[in-house]
């Protein structure tokens, strides 16, 4: 087993599981007082975007995925393996997501973006960098673009 | 305290420690059989990149930083925060990659431009979607991108 930490909290305006609109709400993270400072944050504005990792602590155990299934349940969709598709059932229950920084406030980092609930634990900020990619030619599978029509825009 | 199991491993010809010329490495991941089987990567090759989450273990926890620091303790650059550089002296001490998805084999995933050596626990496996972002805007400091100048490019 790995155990870890989290680093501090999401506070979001979005309280309940919902898969799509994430434009509608607005976050930051609370970095835990008892290990971090505002220093731990120092530089964080001088790049647009972070990838922020958290767990998600909310997702019912027995709803994991470990196989394939398709997407959504959607059978419109082809049935992919859980690595192959970014649904919150998964092994490890672990969020990514690469947030637009808009400031910093001592232990606060407000961000654009985050499609994480209220409360979710943290596990790392990274600052989000050019050269880490992807490079080269770019491609993905219709499926994800359909589904991702309604994911970020705000439901108003 | 959050408690996760690795999802598998990485192979690489990497073995130690080094932070540059990750081009010059061949790698892939292979999946715990006793959670996981071929379908879990079932159509992950659709996919141009896939985004790889792992735990550092090799890294010394006397070592990792939680406040600010100047990046690689080079001070021709910044001193900035622990969450705006992307050491792996870092709490929790989770990578991140895009990597080139080449071909899977079995329980075998064989990546391009993985920056894990040999033997790191894999937390998370997704694939990578355009939509994900960086969404608007793009800007980063000076530092890290001749920071990673030589991150990349093989050292033959």
């Amino acid at each position: 087993m790995i155990e870890l930490k989290k680093i501090g909290i999401v506070k979001s305006t979005r309280r309940e599981i919902r898969d799509d609109n994430w434009d509608s709400e607005n976050s930051y993270i609370e970095l835990d007082l008892e290990q971090f400072d505002s220093s731990s944050l120092e530089g964080l504005t001088d790049f647009s975007h972070a990838e922020i990792i958290f767990y998600m602590d909310q997702v019912k155990t027995e709803k994991i995925v470990t196989k394939a299934r398709h997407p959504r349940n959607n059978k419109q969709w082809p049935k992919v393996g859980i690595f192959a598709q970014r649904t919150k059932n998964r092994p490890n229950r672990i969020g990514l997501c690469i947030c637009k920084v808009q400031k910093v406030e001592e232990n606060r980092l407000y961000l654009e973006g985050l499609d994480a609930i209220d409360n979710t634990p943290v596990l790392d900020i990274k600052p989000w960098v050019q050269e880490f990619g992807p490079r080269g030619e770019k491609r993905q599978p219709s499926w994800i673009s359909e589904l991702m029509l309604g994911y970020w825009s705000s439901d108003e």
